[in-house]
C-alpha cells in the first residue's frame, strides 16, 4: 500500500492545479496519507501564538495524480481509516477569527478576544484539557479537495471542489465524491480533526496529525457541481457560499437534483426534503459556509 | 382540564399585545388548545391555491393570558402532547414562496413555479401521497411564542419571543422556555406540523389542525432574550435573524451564555461548543431564518 | 393650515393599526407636523446614557387619517419643507448598536464600544462638535410610514410601508409615495436629521426635533410593493431587507418594475439600470438595510 | 512610452502569482496597455452565446512585474486615459447570472430568463441599441488587480488586493491604491466598461476593448489590506464580500482607519463618515460585492 508522506517544505497552503504531483495513484487504489495538523504541528505550548509562527495555516499533502482521472469525472474516495500520529491536539480562541468576534470579513472596531491556546491530551479514549473540556474521538478530514482548472484557493477556503468545508460527514466509514476538473483529479487533503462540533464555532477543532487511508477511484462521466457524501444509510450534499442562506440552498438544490437523477419528479423531490431531510452547519468560521443537507437512502432510493 | 377552542374569526394572524385575552390559566396549569392548520383548514382539494383562500396564512391561537407572569420572567412550556384532529395533512409548493425559488424578499425576474398542492392522507402510521412521499409523523408546534410589550409581528415571523420558528424540537417531551414582555405573557400558538424535515425547504410542511395538551409554568426573574429547548438529553438556543449566519451567531451566543449560567468559563464554553454540538436549520423560508445550536446536558452540567 | 403637535405621552414607538388617530386630513391638505428627535429630546447633555433615559427610541407623529385613503391606494407625499426646532443635534456611539460593532443581530463575545455622545451645536450655518465635525445642515425624514393592515413594527425598523428607512433622499423638494393598506393610511412621521451620510454608519445622525411641512393627497389604484421617491429630475425605489443584496435586489426589481409601467419592455429596463443608475445604501444599521435605486427621468421616460 | 499589447494565447482568466510577466514597468513609468473585452471581442453578433464562445470571460493583460514592488508596499497606479479601440460595445442577460435572476450562487428551481445579447454602436458621442438605450461613455477599468502571495483567483472575483469590483470610480483622472503581496506586483487588467450604473445589475456593462494608460509607482511601506482610490476631491475604500454588509462595513472600516492615518481619533471618524460619506454599490453580481465608502478630502484633512 502506497505510503505518501512530504517534507515539511513540501506542504501546500493553495490548493493549485500549478504544483507538481507530490505522488501517483492508480484509479482503484487504497492509499495512506501522513497529514499535519493545521498549526503545521507548532503550537506545542499554550504560551505561543499560531500567528507568530506560521503564515499560512492547514498546510496540505497534495497534488495527488489520480490515473485516469479526466475533467467531467468525479473522484469516489472511500474514507476506510483515520488515525491520529500524535497523542495530543490543539485548539484555540484566535484573536481575530471565529464565529462570536469579529473578523477579517466581518470588520468592527470593537477590541479583539484575548489569544487562547488550548493542548488536549489523549489518554484513555478522550482528550482532555481539564474535567469539562474532555471530548473521545470522532475524526474527519477537515480539507479534502480536487484542484480547479485554473484557479488556486485557499487551503482555509471551501468551495465548489471541497477544500476546507470542516464537514464531520467526511469521516471512516463514508464516501466522499469530489467534481474533477483537471486531468489526473489533483487531489489536497489535511487538517484532521479528532472531533468538531456542527459549526466549528470557535474556528479551531481539535486539530492533529494524522494517517489518513483512502481508497481512490474515478467515476468516469459523473459530472458533479459540489461535493456529495455517501454514508451506509444516507445521501448527503455540501453547499459552500456566502451568505449561508447561499449555501443552504446549493445544498437543497444539489439533493433535489440527485434525487432527479434516482428518478424523481422535481417537485415530488422538493416535497420530500421538506417532509424528512436534515440540514445543518459544518461551518460557520471559514471564507465560504459550508452546509450539509442529507436524507435516508430508504427514502430516496424509493420506487 | 381547561380547553381552548376558538371559533374561525376568532383566530389571530399577528401576535399582538393589543387584542383581548381569549383564555386565562393558572401558573402551573395543564390546558389543552385546538389549533388549526396554516391553510384555516381550508385548502381541502389539489385544485384550489391558497393565496385565493385567505389573505393571511398561520392562524393562531391566543392571546392566553397567563396568570402570574411579569415581564422579565420566562414561560416554561411542558409540551405533553400533539394530538392531530383529522386524518389529513397537506402541503403545497407556492409560487412565490420556498427555499428553492424567488419570493417575497429575493427578488428575481424569472417566471415562478407552478402552484402544487399535496393531500396527505393518513393511514397506518403514515401520511401518505402515493407510494414515494409517505412519511411517518413526529409532530411539532410550528408557531408559538409570547407577545412582544409593543410591536405585533406577522404570524409568519419568527423573532425574539418565538413565533413562527419551524423548529422540529418544538415536540412533546420537550421544554421550551419563552421570554416575557408582557403582563400575563400573552401566549399564542398554531401552525402544527406532522412532520417536518429540518429547513422546511418548500415552505410547508405536513400541515395539521391539532389538539395541544401544555403544561404553563412562570420562572420568576429567568430574563430571556431568546427561546430556549430543553430535552431530556440536550439544552438547546433559538436563533431567529437574516441573515442565516446572523441567526446562527445568535443561537450559539445564547448557548455560551446559558452556560455561563450553570458555571462555565466563557472561553471554555466557545471551545465545548466547538467540539461538541448540534447546529441545524430549523427554516430556511420564513421572514427570518431559525436555526438552533444544541448542547448535550452530559456536557454542559460537568464540574 | 393644520398643525399637529403631540403630547410627550402621545407619541409612538409602532407603526400599529391599532392606535386612534391623532388627527385627520383631508386629500390634498397640507399640514404641519411637530416632531420629536430619536432620543425623545432627553439627550440633552454628553453625559447622559440614552439606554437609562427610556426604552424605545425614535417616537413618532401618528397615527393621521388621510380621508379617502384605500388599502390599494398610494400616498403621496409632497415634502414641502423641515425646520429644525432647536439649535442643537444630537448623535452618539452606542454600546451595542452601529455599523462597526456587534449589535443585536450580530452577537459576538467582544468587550462593546464605550458609549460616548455628542451634542453639535448650530450656528453660521453649520452644526459643530469641535472643528473637524461641523457639517451643513441637508435635513430629511428618517422615519415616515402608513400603517400595516395587521402587524405593528417598531419605530427603528423599515419595511414595506416605509418605516426608519434613514434615506437621505426623503427630503424637500421631493415626493415619497408610500403603499396603503389600512382605510385612513394611518401615516406617522419623526426621527428628523439635520444631516447624514450614506449608510448612517455608526447608527446615530444629527438627530433633530423639527417642524415638518408635507402636503398629502392619495392616489387611488396606485398598489405599490414598496416606497418610490421622485425628485425633480429622478425615480427611485426603496428595498428595506436582510442581507443587504436582498434589500439592492428588492430596490433594482421595483425600479425596473417601474420602468415597465411608463412603457418599457423588462428587458430593456434591466439593460438600462444596468448602464445608468445609483445605488446605495440609505441605512446599515437598522432591523432591515435600506437600498436605493435611482435612474433620471430623462432616461425612463425615453420613448 | 511602453505598449503592452498581447497575443489572444497570452491573456490570463485568473489573477496568478504562478504566471511568467508578460512585461516589466519601470517604478514611475507610465505605460500603455491594450485589453480585451470581458467576451474575448468573439460577442460580435446578437444571435451568438457567449457560454458557447470561451470557457472562461475576462481575459486580462499580465502579470506586468513592476522592479521596486515589494510585499507590504502598495502601487499607486494613475488612471490617465482609457480609449476604446472598436466603435461598438457589447452586453448581454444571461441565462443564469445577474442580479435578477438566480445564479451559481442562489440556485433555484425556476426556469432561466432567455438570453438576450445587446450590441451598442457608438455614434456622435453615444452608445446606442435604439432610441431608449442610448448612453454617453464615461469609461473605466472593470478589472485590475495585484496578484496574491500564493492563491490565484478568477479574472470575475474581486478581492482583497482589486480584481474584478466594477467600481465606475477606477477611472481616468482618479487613483487608484492596491496592496502588493508579491515581489514585482504582479499587476492585472481588463474588463474595461464604456459605461456602468452603480451595482451593475444584469451583470455585464458596455463591455468593451480599450487603450489604457497608467501611471505605476511603488509607494514603499503603505501596507494596504484593500484597496482605495484617491479622486480630485474625495478619498475612498472599497470593500469585496458577501453578504453586501460585509462588503458595506469593510469599505466603512478601512475608511476609518484611513481617517485615524490622517490623524483623526477613532470615534471621531466614525462620527464624520456617519454624517457625511458615500457608500454605494459598485457590483452586486460577482462572486463578492464590492461596495465603495468615499468621504470628501475637505473633510478627511480637516485639522
Amino acid at each position: 500500500m502506497q505510503e505518501i508522506r512530504l517534507e515539511r517544505s513540501q506542504y501546500q497552503c493553495v490548493i493549485s492545479p500549478y504544483a507538481a504531483p507530490v505522488a501517483h495513484v492508480r484509479d482503484g487504489e487504497t492509499a495512506v496519507f501522513y497529514t499535519e495538523d493545521a498549526f503545521w504541528g507548532d503550537l506545542t505550548s499554550e504560551d505561543l501564538d499560531p500567528k507568530q509562527l506560521n503564515t499560512y495555516s492547514n498546510p496540505l499533502v497534495g497534488p495527488v495524480y489520480v490515473e485516469g482521472a479526466h475533467p467531467g469525472d468525479a473522484l469516489k474516495i472511500s474514507i476506510l481509516d483515520i488515525t491520529p500520529t500524535r497523542d495530543i491536539a490543539v485548539s484555540c480562541i484566535h484573536r481575530e477569527f471565529g464565529a462570536l468576534q469579529y473578523n477579517r470579513r466581518v470588520k468592527f472596531l470593537n477590541d479583539p478576544l484575548p489569544l487562547k491556546v488550548y493542548l488536549y491530551h489523549y489518554k484513555d479514549g478522550v482528550y482532555s484539557h481539564g474535567n469539562r473540556l474532555s471530548f473521545s474521538p470522532d475524526p474527519f478530514i477537515g480539507t479534502i479537495a480536487t484542484a480547479p482548472e485554473i484557479q488556486a484557493p485557499s487551503s482555509n477556503t471551501p468551495f465548489e471542489q471541497g477544500g476546507n468545508m470542516d464537514v464531520p460527514d467526511v469521516k471512516p466509514g463514508n464516501i466522499l465524491y469530489l467534481p474533477i476538473q483537471k486531468e489526473g483529479a489533483y487531489l489536497y487533503l489535511g487538517d484532521c480533526h479528532a472531533r468538531q462540533g456542527q459549526g466549528e464555532a470557535c474556528g479551531a477543532a481539535l486539530e492533529i496529525a494524522a494517517r489518513v487511508t483512502l481508497k481512490l477511484e474515478v467515476v468516469p462521466g459523473l459530472t458533479l457541481r459540489q461535493p456529495r457524501i455517501e454514508s451506509p444509510t444516507e445521501l448527503m450534499c455540501i453547499g459552500s457560499a456566502r451568505p449561508m442562506e447561499d449555501a443552504a440552498r446549493i445544498a437543497c438544490y444539489e439533493l433535489v437534483q440527485w434525487m432527479i437523477e434516482l428518478g424523481w419528479d422535481a417537485m415530488d423531490a422538493y416535497q420530500a426534503i421538506t417532509m424528512d431531510s436534515s440540514l445543518y452547519v459544518g461551518n460557520m468560521v471559514d471564507p465560504n459556509y459550508s452546509l450539509v443537507a442529507k436524507v435516508a437512502k430508504e427514502l430516496a432510493y424509493r420506487k
